[in-house]
């Protein structure tokens, strides 16, 4: 394999997770140890700051700040939502990174942006334009096919899961019989993170909280929940719900949403825990209900994000790099879960139009027959995926983040019209 | 001074905070230290408990759950909302004190638990029955009067600041002038944890997050919020608001209030994040509004605990023993803070009734005149508030929490009706 010289452009796109800048990390120190890498930019939002040649020049911002983006939320390079759809597009990404020199895209996303790595990566190669094009997975949906797991999902579990024992404590002290306390977890069409609330619990607690998960694979059906909660209000004295925000009845109706839709179609949810609170006041006479919706919290929490998750993320931005300079293309990082009982990852390849146009769902007999709690298979893969804590520096009692100067690469196109 | 012999009795009254079993740490970790002191009694869920003689024995709890106390969220003993009314009540509480031989009394708990606390000692005192009375201080609302601050404020801001600059990140990432995020902050009546978010801002950074606060103490101006909403998402392409949920318009009426009350006559609210969004999105078109509401989660998040304030709980509650070894009664602790400018924090005593009645306001000046963020004053108040972190020790990923055997103390009255 002869050696590519060349610059990187790293983009990230969609929803920010806690840890998508560890990623940004990894690419960035692992990039630094190749001599056939030269600049290192970094794209403004996503595809939209690439096609306004909007780029940023990462070699030339301080260790310490590059350091810090481990333990970051949010996208500290901007991030879109933008899908690219006319050729002229593609073509003008094309233009972009011919203008600069740019061998090495490594873009962090989940499926849409997998997808649009993908046809970027096609272009080039009917362009005969040498371009090695790796994505790097994102998303607290954990919903991308192939990899174990997805960087990004740990932590809004892990944040999930804490607060759900935290506002357990709280409920416990105030319950008499009549509180029914409701967390509405994201999780647009799967209930990854909505099930992941089970690692509150306790080992061999079963009746420890959460009390109900309901989930977007289980239709809701009023009656049973609420004669579930009726039975833990009468155990317990109060009941904790983690709902997710799809969750959808028999007919496949949302229990809640609004008539918007984002960039990509994809109904805009939220409500479903006011929802559900409504349902139980209307059902159950003299309860009081009180509903917590963390919304956006779930997934910047960076002061409690999971260090495995953390780690991961770093390393698959370094694995991107690596698998880039020994010639691969067109492919994904996965992370790979050992065989053996003791929790090992490594990372591994996929060819980017499997993940584009794969989903991975949440198995259906890792939910306990009751419908609203999970069993062991589903709490073996995901306890250790919320593992260890960072150690994130505070100033003034505040967690202080990255702030990257970027510089501007100069701009050599004519503009274009987004 | 003739020391008085006999047991104690520790209570903690109203909506818990990630702080106030501290405060119940400090009383047993204090009385111990005393001989005059026999058995050290916990009643469960405040008042109600006491009533019916739910008593437990502390002394017999092992030290590491009494330790375990300082980082965990809730009350430990359960609390209530019940209102003593009748003359009859307060009768019993003095039988259960008698059959128990309760010379110590120490209630943990806001305005109306200090009240009724007030009202059992002056009881006694018409009875000549010899009982000590000292009220600890606890609310995340801090409008307890006298004392500088409660025990409970500083975690709550410390978790709303923390919160404010990890989404702000999300924010920042996706905004392209068209973002609104709202993060909905608990405070029935006064704006002190709204007003705490301005602690997200970096020293000198007046254009940081949250660009706009708004409080109860200012009327809500509908036009004049869409105004400085239109300027941040100009300058910032994204804006980020607090909002109280206790905030009004020009004529006192809620933004969002349902209709139902407490038991101590108080509207419960919540939603006012919501009624902005939609005011909002109705007023700037082709807005996108994000509204995050945390909840109970502001007031259980232990984890992210301010070590000032949890340290300070738990020095309450050492205050009170000593000062009711000392003779004193009918007191609560108050917090007092050093002259310097270097924060120091001592405790004193001020009187039961005038703790009950009285009310601290948020001090208009130290909003600025915008009306919508905080000026130095309030600042220089609240930033020694959240200072440090407290280490939980964590299992498998999540924190863990105190758990107390509850030992029941033999009940030697006839039942009670409550």
């Amino acid at each position: 394999m002869a050696e590519l010289q060349g610059n990187v452009l790293v983009g990230q796109s969609g929803g920010p997770t806690s840890v998508i800048n560890a990623s940004v990390a990894g690419i960035v120190a692992e990039a630094l140890n190749h001599e056939c890498i030269e600049e290192i930019y970094g794209g403004l939002n996503g595809v939209l700051g690439i096609l306004q040649e909007d780029l940023i020049d990462l070699a030339s911002e301080s260790q310490q700040q590059i350091r810090a983006l481990r333990h970051t939320p949010g996208a500290a390079l901007g991030t879109c939502r933008y899908k690219l759809k006319k050729q002229q597009d593609f073509e003008r990404v094309l233009e972009v990174f011919k203008a600069h020199n740019i061998r090495y895209f490594f873009y962090i996303g989940g499926n849409d942006s997998q997808d649009t790595a993908d046809k970027i990566s096609k272009l080039a190669q009917e362009q005969n334009y040498e371009l090695r094009v790796i994505g790097v997975p994102k998303t607290i949906d954990n919903d991308l096919p192939v990899t174990d797991h997805c960087p990004g999902y740990g932590s809004a579990v892990k944040y999930l899961a804490t607060t759900v024992r935290e506002i357990a404590c709280d409920n416990e002290a105030m319950g008499q019989g009549d509180l029914v306390s409701i967390v509405e977890a994201m999780g647009r069409s799967a209930g990854w993170i909505a099930a992941g609330a089970a690692l509150a619990k306790r080992k061999d607690h079963p009746h420890d909280p959460p009390h109900i998960i309901l989930l977007p694979e289980v239709a809701f059906n009023q009656e049973k929940v609420l004669e579930e909660v009726r039975r833990v209000l009468k155990r317990e004295k109060y009941c904790l719900i983690v709902v997710a925000e799809g969750l959808v009845d028999a007919d496949g109706n949302y229990l809640a949403a609004d008539a918007s839709t984002d960039a990509f179609g994809h109904a805009r949810l939220g409500g479903a825990g006011d929802a559900l609170g409504e349902i139980i006041e209307a059902g159950i006479p003299g309860v009081k209900v009180r509903v917590a919706r963390p919304g956006l919290i779930q997934r910047s929490a960076a002061h409690l994000a999971s260090k495995a998750d953390s780690d991961e993320a770093f390393l698959a931005g370094q694995a991107a790099v690596r698998a880039a300079i020994n010639g691969e293309t067109d492919k994904m990082v996965t992370l790979l879960r050992g065989e053996s009982d003791h929790y090992t990852c490594e990372t591994g390849l996929a060819p980017l139009g499997e993940i584009a146009n794969g989903i991975k769902k949440l198995p259906l007999d890792w939910i306990n027959e009751d419908g609203v709690s999970m069993n062991f298979q589903f709490l073996r893969y995901v306890q250790p995926l919320i593992q260890g804590e960072n150690t994130l520096p505070y100033d003034n009692g505040v967690p202080v983040f990255a702030r990257l100067e970027k510089h501007r690469a100069d701009k050599t196109l004519p503009a274009y019209e987004v």
